[in-house]
């Protein structure tokens, strides 16, 4: 029987329906949650030829629809492909709103044409969940603020800034001997963003030839020598780049070096390489499943969906949560 | 040095760009081969977080770019995506018009909603195929000829049903003892199509209750007894139900029993379970990649594609290809 | 003075307008009296050069429109044009939704190339109601249920099947002396459908040449000598293979024969030549307006429709009324 | 034999393909044999249960398809279904490009809201053809010049009124002794131009009160006492409200009268009130079928659809043909 | 304290929110005055180098968003541009309709191709009003009422014909002594409302060459010597034309001239030229904001907008507001 | 009489049309000599009211159309819309093909929601001209390269940075003692592109915070001191920060300061300033139209936008001129 707190909960939340895509099923239930709903019932299926399938398992009609997937792990196109079916059935189901909240946007990286004949598929992936029937997106630090524009619907981007801020914060770290390194030039406002949060310095790194006919080698800009180092990126791919930048560091004289990414892809060696890499530890988000241990740690953005969820839902103001101050 | 004759077919096939995705190399060669044209260049990777990305070697400005592709394999999805990311960079690469040939189009048995809250997926891929930017779709043997009714775009449809016609009538069966079985109802009208075209009976097998509250049991329409039969499917897949239907064919008295479909999918246990059952052998095309052995047979479909986009691109009617007599 | 029924109903429905197209007032007015709602007002005209006018009596703005329209009788796109106009009128007044309940769907046997240069007319219908504004169709027994793919709008295709074995089983017969059969190949699995809910056998008449070279005759697979023979088809249009059919069944030797279909066209000469044929009777629903005499019958489906327009306004599931299990 | 000047012909308009509505065949012919081309093989049936079938004998691939059609007759909306579904063909077999040659565009008068709840129909019909797949619309003087905003497609508007300009000059009028006379406001435009071309006067009729609470007559502004008018219309339907005029005119003093309209609709008892009507002569064209006798004349448009085709397909400008003087 | 009147319209106009662009927001104050709502805020800038850029002060979450702007003054562009921006922001800011409330709707002239290769500039504003997410318009006297159907979403277009029907009513002329001139033949279709709503004669102005060869001169139809004239038109743009046709009536010799147009746009020297000629006053809508003074009068369209609002927003009709009896 | 060479060319650019919006006229004129074809003739007005009028002069039928536009100030909007109406006149006149050869981009800045319910104006106006019927884009140094991503159609970006390479590069600078300074973070990765061809150090300016509650302060990254610095940025509007940029880096002992800009906006005192600034001089390209003079000095893009019409139009690869090394 459902206590008092569940029936004022169930009134508040009466057409909303929260369903979870195969590959973050722990983040949507932790969402589901705070939220104090259900997570409803969608039967994924993956056939023996590899075709997805999906149903949902009650009545969607008039129904609020929020699928939760990440695009990520071992196959990206199943996951993406989850999400456009499940659409596909919501919309003929005659749901009222389809939300597509999407933990881990991939294919953000191929976000312009760098090289000619080059798709932007960051723009295609969009085309793809407007054609299928999605009407709006909740995502997470998106590679570039700009993929917000490779969309005609309603974009709710939050950001795991604030959360890396709050945690540094909370180590009680000496501002006068830290320092935010961004990896790259391309990453640089976030760094600055981040050093702002935490009232230190700033450092950038970059590849480059110092003279013309030189080899390629990591420079660094502004002052590192002996000083605790927060490097912060978008993702952790491979992490391949990463760590071979943290060993440059090294070399030059910087003291503890942590890590700290929004989505924790770890794609092949990455989590071997990182736990070999000197390197305190490494933070991410649970937007990926993320098997945690050795240098790994998690901080959970469940609260963050969850709120930016009620308030889509609720129609309220989204932006105390994502804040001008943190786009990029 | 080129020859003549490739001068000749350089002119002739002067805009014409011929790609290959990775599922199926072997028959876009041979496609290519039958043409007389190269295999351009179309580098597709897949990044180690298993994003697809695509890119063309040489520069597709105003030419007919024809992406050889089957939609198969062990992941359909990144088959389908390599095909989505490319015609998005042939399409910003200001190409003239982009022909997917579409050897196998997976998700073909999802053409309606059998069920309540369950997408149409065929459809869904023929949205994002034409979101992506395709102009004109060759393919073989849909499973339901309406699903060329799904796109918007000119859909040219070729059939194996022909060539397994031939196939057999060159056998040199007694058609006096020869019956064509659809494997179910579902499928009659195409075993029709094969047993005129072989002078012979037509059986249909099916499942059902023989009398209220009985066990589900295959019956079968027709006379089989004594008779060589020829199982035609549109496609194969796991050849559970299939090669059921055999023994139990075998147990109501038939003959030898042959085995053919357009599309030779061969998920999980296939080949295994139809060399083990009482059948001569199984004949498919190369629509999907097969390994050929044991009672696994092929036979091209390359010479109808090459007819097929030879047609298309010089501008002539493809309808002495494609025929009406083997419209499903 | 309304009675207090009345009242609620008015309140449940208040957003609700139903209005009835010119070809069928008789079924829309039976479903208005099985809701309990008005037929609202909708002048429709035909001018004197054949163009159709329309107007809605009263302000639509904000309401939930359903029109009830069968596209069928003497002149087929005069309907069509009826309810693409209304919907266009619909739409300028700020209608929150349309719905499109087509009794009869006409055009469906136009759902593929079978033939080079063919039209896929079906589709280009469903193209036609949804540019003019239509958001959903409620429909009976497409010719197809691929059909429901040719739309991106959700579709809710209701089925006669489930009233057709209900009418037979309350009928008594020896089902072990009783036959569905299936008036060609293509219509097998409706078949199917219908001799599973009665518990009796199958069989299958098709169109061939026996042997090469020979004439084209019909022939049957299945026993149906002696039989209690029921043919189910989704239309019967003129008649004519339909009882060209009967009289060779007859020859055959079966027993009494019973015709029925969900959709009773009728055209030309039809209604004379199934008074004149060998049957006992033939039932079809009103989804199309029928003279009932004679040998015709006919069956209601208000209740159905009724059913279902209110399961969609009031945004609930219609998933009991369509069923997996009559999905063709 | 093809003579040289056939040779040539074909050579020049090589991809060029003419077809013909079941409307207006004698146009496209005339059409056609100006144009020195064939008119192609494009079978058009009715189906008993009046759906319309289009089927094109020969390959359209890569052709320039050039459909005529007069949106009018006994069934207007048979005649732009023909005319949608023939499109629909033409686009699946990949036809280059669609010209929809429309000598009469039906619906032209539903323009606008003029009264609640009313639909446009004129836009909706333009929507229909752009959704089946017409690239460009050539037509005939428009009940309204915005009608060619109505379209996102190239329209080429060609207008009857030079034809009537050169047909009343070679008359001979003494035109201090002429009036051209607008039945209504609304159409005082197209008069006043008619009037440029033939150096003579303006008069407009109009209905109204001209006092409050008086019953409806007919105004008329400007001196028509004893002269020769002229009455020009877009197009002349049941010629009622057209024979109350005249003969108000005549009441008012009018010489003789002569009537002209671009389309001759001529619903009902139209024919038999014009010959009644105290009019010398009524010239329409032939945009639509007409039966010539009585009073009743045609001057055709034949050269100017053939010269208009021939600028469209040759990539020529055709304002010579329209002209901005002629705009309404 | 809201007192308990305002907080039933806070109640009744919850989700309302009205706002206004640059160009007229004293006719948006009087509107929000009227229907008992603040204005919202809207922050509208434009940047140095002539960008402009909108950002709504607080959530649009789910509501009904009003944007009233008049598309006029000195820079007809920028007030477009500023009404396209803030439908851009409202979208993607999740409003759950947008309704464009456009006083003036500049651009309308442009309705037609009156010459070749011309833009049809009203359409495409209506297309660019689509493509940023418009839901409906609402707008007064569009140049043509065509012009409705150059929007596929609603338009609600009301009339100022009855303001000045009522105004000069008032006025107590003695109508047999009174005329509505017409100023061109294009226009004489709303002169001939407003003589009826007055009960008055009717004469229409044009220009012309009386004869061939003559020089164009004015030429009026219908009798003004001595009377009262009211020159009825849309929009007073230069002035130009209708300062010259008022002194050719006064030389026919008409007596009093008074002038109406819905819209006053005054471009250039209007404001002088109408205070210089032989009128006695003119009166235009608050539509376009004006400088009132001299012999222009106002006199406002607040009450008109508001009911249409309010009858939008209250989903009730607004068809007693607009009347068939007014659409042009 | 035209010589062999202009001939040649004729025939060469024989359906080649090329325009000029009223903003950059010089640069089209550039542009058209270096193709060696004529600027055709587009009439552009400004009506009295403010709304833009474009007619073409000759027919464009099946022409290319290239309309050479900055849409930049005084007035951008109006800019803009030229753009657009012209490319609605040359759709509806037939044109084969429309490409936008946008010279300078405006609303680049608003390409991303830096806070909450802003617009993507640099999205919205991407639509915009793919509604109006664009079909095609070249243009120059977009604020991002995401930017490419808001279309659906070809965008081809040109630099000028290699340019700026060669610029520099001829001046003679020692290299060791040469600096390129970003002025903020975001525009870091640019700046690292012109320092790799220049062989020379980075350095990046950034605003911000040096500790909690300490006042905003320019930091800068890498060392400046006693170097000669090149400020590269995208464009220079007000000049304001750069100006003051400028001078805390003089106070931080920078030597010489030299500053580059693809676009020239300049708006309000932006010259005054640069001229005022410690700077030795600024180059921009002739984008935008620039006066020359003090420290102002303008390189032209001429030849690389000539090249790159002539490599779309010849529908060859234009990745030479573009270079994946020069994309942000």
């Amino acid at each position: 029987m459902p206590t008092q707190d569940q029936k004022l909960t169930q009134q508040m939340y009466k057409s909303l329906r929260l369903y979870s895509g195969s590959c973050n099923r722990p983040l949507a239930q932790k969402i589901a949650d705070i939220l104090g709903v259900e997570l409803s019932g969608l039967a994924l299926e993956k056939f023996a030829n590899g075709e997805i399938y999906a149903r949902f398992d009650e009545s969607v009609r008039g129904a609020d629809v929020f699928l939760v997937q990440s695009i990520a792990g071992p196959s990206v196109n199943d996951m993406l492909m989850e999400l456009l079916v499940a659409t596909d059935a919501a919309k003929r189901a005659s749901a009222r709103t389809i939300t597509a909240v999407i933990t881990h946007y991939a294919y953000a990286r191929q976000d312009r044409k760098a090289a000619p004949r080059e798709p932007i598929t960051a723009r295609l992936v969009a085309n793809l969940l407007e054609r299928a029937g999605v009407d709006r997106i909740i995502t997470l630090d998106l590679h570039q603020g700009q993929i917000q524009g490779f969309f005609d619907i309603p974009v709710n981007q939050l950001s795991a800034l604030p959360l890396f801020g709050e945690y540094y914060n909370n180590m009680g770290f000496d501002t006068n001997n830290l320092v935010v390194v961004s990896p790259d030039v391309g990453r640089a406002k976030a760094a600055k963003m981040l050093s702002d949060m935490l009232g230190c310095d700033l450092a950038i790194a970059h590849k480059g030839r110092p003279r013309h006919n030189a080899a390629e080698v990591m420079g660094i800009i502004g002052d590192i020598e002996g000083k605790t180092c927060i490097i912060n990126d978008d993702m952790i791919d491979t992490a391949g780049t990463l760590c071979a930048s943290v060993r440059e560091l090294k070399k030059m004289g910087a003291g503890d070096i942590y890590v700290c990414a929004s989505h924790g892809i770890f794609s092949g060696p990455a989590i071997e390489r990182l736990n070999d890499a000197p390197i305190v530890e490494c933070v991410v988000t649970d937007s990926i499943p993320v098997e945690v241990g050795g240098k790994i740690k998690t901080i959970t953005v469940a609260n963050e969906f969850a709120d930016a969820i009620s308030a889509v839902y609720g129609e309220r103001s989204v932006s105390k949560l994502i804040g001008g101050d943190f786009a990029l």
